[in-house]
C-alpha cells in the first residue's frame, strides 16, 4: 500500500513526486517515461545558444534528483484506475497491481497532429505545440497559426503582438467569439478559413507550410514558424467515469488540485489549468501537498 | 503605461516578472528587495550540505534572469493602488505614480514572530517558520511546534509522522477540529495549552524551548527544532477594500489567479492557496498568463 500513487512523468508529475518524496510519503511514480508529451527545447537559424526561459532547465533539476533519490518508479502503461473501500487499486499493461491511499493523475493531453510531412522533421526547428513557449522567439517574423479554437485564438493574439504577420489557418470557420471578432479587425493578422495544411517546408528549419485554399488552389505561405494549435486530447479515460471533466474531457481541479473523488487530485494538461511549464511545476507541487494534507486527514 | 505592475519580489513575483516579461509584456516589478519574507535555508549540526530540495537554486536562476532580462524595476514600498477608469494607480513611498493595465498582487504574508530571546538568532539553525519545506529534516528527533490553528496543527500532524515526538505549545486552547481530535490521540504528540514561550536556546543550533505552563511552571523542553505557526497577517491592505478577501484578509483567487476585481491577479502567501516555494512559483507564472490573457481581449 503506497501513501500516492502518481500517474504520468511529465512536468507535473516529476514535481509531485520531488515534493511527496521530500515529505516523506511512500510514493510510486507510473510513467511511461520521464518528460510528458512535449518537448520545450527549440532551436531557430540564427539563435544563439537557447531561448532565455527553459523550462526544461529546472526538470532537468527534478529529474536527476529523481534519480538519486530512493523511491519507487515503474516504467508502465496504467490501464485502470479505480476507487476501492478507500483507497485505489491501479493496474498496469505489465499487469502489475498497485494499491494507493491517494492518487494524483497527471497524465498530461495529446496533441493532435497535423499529421503531414515535415512536421516531425521540423518540430523544435522552428515548428511548435506551444505558443505560451515559443511566441516570442519569433518577434518581427512571419508565422503561422494551425486551428480555430480558444487556443488558436489566443496563440494568433498572442503572435500578433509580437510577429510581423500571422497567418491564421483554420480548418474550418471560426467561432464567432469575442476574441474572433478582436483577430479579425487585427492589421497583420490574416485569416483563412476551410483550408488544409499539406505541408511544413524547409530543409534545416521550418521556410514555409503549403496549403490547399477552400477554392482548391494550392499555395504555399512563406514562413518563419508554424504554431499547430488543433484541439488536443485530455488523457483522462482512466477517470472520466468518476471523476469530474468539461464537455472536453478535462479533469475539473479546483485551487487545491482537488478533483470530485475525495483522493484524488489532479495536475498538469490533463486538467483546465493553463499549460506553461512552470505553471504545471507548481500545480504538481500543489497536488502533492494537497495529497499529504488529505493524508493527515484520513 | 504598463501592461503589468507586479507587487512584491518574493518567489510568486520573480516567477510572474520572468513569465510576463518573456511575454513580451512591458512589464514593472515593485519590491522592497528580491526574496520575499522567508529564507528557505536551514542548517542543521549533523547535516551535510543542503537539504535535497532548494527552491533557492529555483530562485537563483530567477533572479539571475531577472538580472541581465531589460525591464524595469522598482525598489520601493508601495503604499496605495486603486482602480481608475480601465487601468490602475500604483503609488509608491518614494513618491512614484505609476500606471498600469493590469496588476499582479505578490506582496505575500507577516509571519507573526514569537519575539523572545533566541529566535532571531537560530532562525536557519533549527527554528523554521514552514513545516512543508522543514518538516523532513526532524526524522526521529524531539521539535516543538508553537501556534493553535489550522496551520499549526497540519504542521504538528506532518511532524508526528517524521519526527520522534512533538510538542504542540499552543498560546491558548486549540479550536476543536477534527484535526485537533485526531492529534490527542496520537502517541507522539504532546499538547499543552495556555503555555507561554520565553526563549529559544542553543548555542550555534536549537538545543531547546523554555515555556511557561498555565500554572506558571517554567521548564525547558529539549528539542532539535522549533516550528513557529502563529498566525500570519497576509499584506493584502492595499487592496483589501476593494477585492474580496477572507476572514483572515487572503486575497481569494479562482484557479487561474483571478481576483474578484477584472485585471487584478494574485499569487503566493498573499492568498489562500499553499506555501511552499514550488507552488508559489508556479502561482506566479499562471497569474502572469492570466493577465497576458486578459489584455489580449481588452
Amino acid at each position: 500500500m503506497y501513501d500516492l500513487i502518481i500517474i504520468g512523468g511529465g512536468p507535473a508529475g516529476i514535481a509531485a513526486a520531488v515534493v511527496a518524496i521530500n515529505q516523506r510519503l511512500e510514493t510510486l511514480i507510473v510513467a511511461e517515461r520521464w518528460g510528458g508529451q512535449t518537448t520545450y527545447a527549440m532551436q531557430l537559424e540564427e539563435m544563439e545558444g537557447r531561448e532565455v526561459i527553459t523550462g526544461e532547465t529546472l526538470l532537468d533539476t527534478f529529474r536527476r534528483q529523481l534519480d538519486y533519490l530512493d523511491f519507487v518508479r515503474s516504467f508502465d502503461i496504467v490501464t485502470k484506475v479505480l476507487p476501492e473501500e478507500h483507497n485505489f487499486v491501479v493496474n498496469t499493461a505489465r499487469g502489475d497491481c498497485f494499491e494507493g491511499r491517494t492518487i494524483i493523475v497527471a497524465t498530461g493531453a495529446k496533441p493532435q497532429r497535423l499529421n503531414v510531412p515535415g512536421e516531425a522533421r521540423l518540430t523544435g526547428c522552428g515548428l511548435s505545440y506551444s505558443a505560451t513557449t515559443h511566441a516570442s522567439l519569433f518577434l518581427g517574423k512571419d508565422v503561422a497559426v494551425v486551428g480555430k479554437g480558444r487556443r488558436a485564438q489566443w496563440s494568433a493574439a498572442d503572435l500578433a503582438r509580437k510577429a510581423h504577420r500571422v497567418y491564421l489557418l483554420a480548418p474550418a470557420p471560426l467561432p464567432d467569439t469575442p476574441l474572433a471578432r478582436r483577430l479579425r479587425r487585427m492589421q497583420n493578422v490574416e485569416i483563412s478559413e476551410g483550408v488544409e495544411v499539406k505541408e511544413v517546408c524547409g530543409e534545416h528549419f521550418v521556410e514555409g507550410v503549403v496549403v490547399a485554399m477552400p477554392d482548391g488552389e494550392v499555395r504555399e505561405i512563406p514562413v518563419k514558424g508554424v504554431f499547430v494549435k488543433l484541439p488536443r486530447t485530455p488523457n483522462s479515460d482512466l477517470v472520466r467515469e468518476w471523476i469530474n471533466c468539461d464537455s472536453d474531457g478535462h479533469i475539473i481541479v479546483d485551487v487545491y488540485c482537488a478533483t470530485s473523488w475525495p483522493g484524488v487530485f489532479a495536475a498538469g494538461d490533463v486538467t483546465h489549468v493553463s499549460e506553461q511549464v512552470l505553471v504545471h511545476i507548481g500545480e504538481g507541487a500543489k497536488a502533492a501537498i494537497s495529497a499529504h494534507h488529505y493524508l493527515l486527514m484520513h
